[in-house]
């Protein structure tokens, strides 16, 4: 039952994590391709600019089965791990962002440590997100 | 009949220049909203953070209406009207860009000057560019 709720589990957080952060001003990039090939769930871009990466994790499993969300921090101003209410919190690693979100909404509840992207990178990432956005628009 | 065919007329040109601009690498969003008000009909962004803007004429008519195109120039590296094979030439402006475009493909048949953006507005525009399209994406 586990492995076949988890789809609807992941669905179901990143909908509320998206309507958080639209909510907070940001234009969102569902699973963006980052420059190491890895992808985001969800990449926010706010009005000034500032990058956020949110990775979803269904379950306990589902965060011990990924071994390369450091990978990630590089890219992004604010990383936060987007998990349901039952997700046990003492799993996640300390110090980085964490958002509880289901279906209809989320919320923040440990702010994520601020990173900051060199001009370079942050241009290089805006592009990124831009091109992406745009390609799916006009497929 | 000229009225009557003009919306058409404008879609088609349209759908071709995007179709040259998509072939020589940009990502594209249609109807671009600028910083100052107007929206462009055809934005493009290159792979290098080059930035296009492509104004559609239909008809003499249709570009003799249009006292405020030279408002695009200040926000885009090159601009181009695209018209349709029957446009007389003679009527634009000398000096801009020049795609003649069908539904079905489009060519450039006078090249755009280059234009300099500032850093700090290819910023901009680039983030305007970004946000816009994911925008679009997750209405």
């Amino acid at each position: 039952a586990q492995s076949a709720a988890r789809p609807d589990t992941t669905m179901a957080i990143t909908r509320g994590a998206a309507r958080l952060l639209t909510d907070m001003g940001f234009a969102l990039v569902p699973e963006l391709t980052l420059p190491n090939g890895r992808r985001a769930d969800l990449a926010g871009l706010s009005r000034k600019g500032r990058i956020v990466i949110v990775e979803v994790k269904s379950c306990r499993e589902d965060f011990a089965a990924d071994a390369k969300w450091p990978s990630y921090l590089e890219f992004c101003d604010q990383f936060y791990f987007a998990t349901g209410t039952n997700f046990p919190a003492s799993v996640l690693p300390a110090g980085e962002g964490r958002i509880i979100a289901d279906a209809y909404g989320g919320a923040i509840v440990t702010d994520a440590a601020e990173r900051s992207l060199s001009g370079a990178r942050r241009k290089a990432l805006t592009l990124r997100f831009a091109r992406q956005a745009a390609f799916r628009l006009t497929p």
